[in-house]
């Protein structure tokens, strides 16, 4: 039995957790205590939890190798269980769905285990801050809502929030997953008119067309570079690109796929390594931005 | 006698200009004809010139080796010698200060001798487009004001443009040359609370402070990066870091050094080097800018 939270606890839950006590080792699934909700607070029983990246990202490729023992998990449905003093908008029973305050910070940073991003969804119990949970329909299914804290909220804002995709617009999200496509999504509800989906993978086209993707590109089945063959569609380059893959090849071919003068290319993907470009890229009046859970992040 | 821009000519002018004939090459001093000028043109006789970085680049350091043969310079001063038709703003004997339209772009393309960025002020006379030239006061000094056109209003615009400097926010300027100095005029003008300029030569900081710096730092003193020392002195990061020298890893210094969240990093300086940096860089919520000709251009 382990302190999730170790806050001072009067109802204190016995439960299991998925733990990972350091990097590049299995998870345990060991017992432990989730304390009471604080004030502000909300104690939830986890239904429902979908493995991201990110997770898999922290536990076996960070070069950073602070932030364990902890819970992972960032993307989370369940229902309430109680909550702490001044909480008046949640009641327990109510459905929920985890969204995300930040990314890695512990809540308590003297505790021996760690709630990943703020969540650490693969626990029976969690306990989290009321800005960071959201009611649901009580119809909404939880193993899909699961997925929308993290991967849909941030291609979703990364178009929307961070790129800024104007009515008109012409845009090009590389790489197709759930985030390429929620980004494809925000394109289409900020009201581009043409939005090209780019993946190695051309079974992801069908998927990515019933998202709004008008234009569907192989980068395989080319002999030039993809911002080339984007530019001469386009003429000069899309006014918006998105990289949801995570790799600084991709990176950089999305910046180079932009129009000079106004284009803007947003980071969505993550890695360690260094990405590059040419200045003339930047200089040409292109800007690069990055995105982090939608665009709206309380930086830590 | 070579033609200049070879147009149709009535009233050509034999005059002397500086020719650079081919890459890493010196100039040579030869007689062309320059054409009358066409519908909104204006022929100006070049009373001053000065020389930037710039026309040392195409010369020596571009690795793109078109552009040739050309008349270098692009910082010029003079007097209207004569006007097309349709010109009205602009009568004989005007002083003039030459401003620039775009970087490399010949006139006519297939014409043997090019105006290097469309200007080419190393000839005692040249023709360029009424929207490219700017009336100034009898009494401007012409061997100052020609410094106008290119670095001052790159460095300034690039603070006020591309950046966005707003009032009491933080700026760092990277290098101190005519370009960073006008940046730090132009941080001043935008209301910065705090400007901090940097250099590795400190006999820059007496000039930098007349033009609005607050703070001074040279990375040489320091034995950590200079970009923690910001974020040290900075409560965790400049709002605005501008790069003027043209150096990939100052360029990623001075993106370094902006604060998470909404930090904003222009690039003034130009080199063909790949710049790099780490996404979470971008991913923390940093903008990465580029500018030309202070953020107007009309992009080639």
């Amino acid at each position: 039995m382990l302190p999730l939270a170790g806050r001072p606890s009067t109802t204190v839950i016995k439960c299991r957790a998925a733990i990972a006590w350091e990097p590049n080792s299995p998870l345990v699934i060991e017992e432990i205590e989730v304390a009471p909700p604080q004030g502000g607070e909300i104690r939830i029983k986890i239904v429902t939890s979908s493995l991201c990246h990110t997770d898999l990202y922290h536990l076996f490729e960070a070069k950073d190798k602070q932030g364990f023992p902890t819970v992972l998990g960032h993307e989370g449905a369940g229902v309430v269980e109680s909550v702490g003093p001044g909480v008046t908008d949640f009641k327990p029973v109510w459905r929920m769905q985890i969204l995300q305050v930040s990314k890695n910070k512990p809540v308590r940073p003297q505790l021996p285990i760690l709630q990943f991003a703020s969540t650490g969804t693969f626990s029976e119990y969690i306990v989290m801050n009321q800005i960071a949970v959201a009611k649901i329909h009580d119809d909404a299914p939880l193993d899909r809502v699961c997925l929308l804290g993290c991967g849909i909220a941030t291609g979703y804002g990364a178009a929307v929030n961070t790129a800024g995709v104007t009515p008109g617009s012409v845009c090009a999200v590389f790489g197709l997953g759930a985030v390429g496509l929620a980004a494809v999504m925000g394109c289409k509800n900020a009201g581009a008119s043409r939005i090209f989906a780019v993946d190695i993978n051309e079974q992801k086209f069908e998927k990515a067309k019933v998202f709004g993707a008008t234009d569907f590109l192989n980068p395989k089945a080319y002999n030039k570079p993809i911002s080339e063959v984007l530019a001469e569609m386009t003429n000069g380059g899309v006014d918006f690109s998105l990289e949801c893959v995570g790799n600084t090849e991709v990176m950089r071919s999305a910046l180079e796929s932009c129009v000079k003068g106004w284009g803007v290319s947003v980071m969505v993907g993550y890695t360690d390594a260094d990405f590059s470009a040419k200045p003339i890229q930047l200089i040409s009046g292109k800007t690069w931005k990055g995105t982090l859970l939608g665009g709206k992040p309380a930086v830590s």
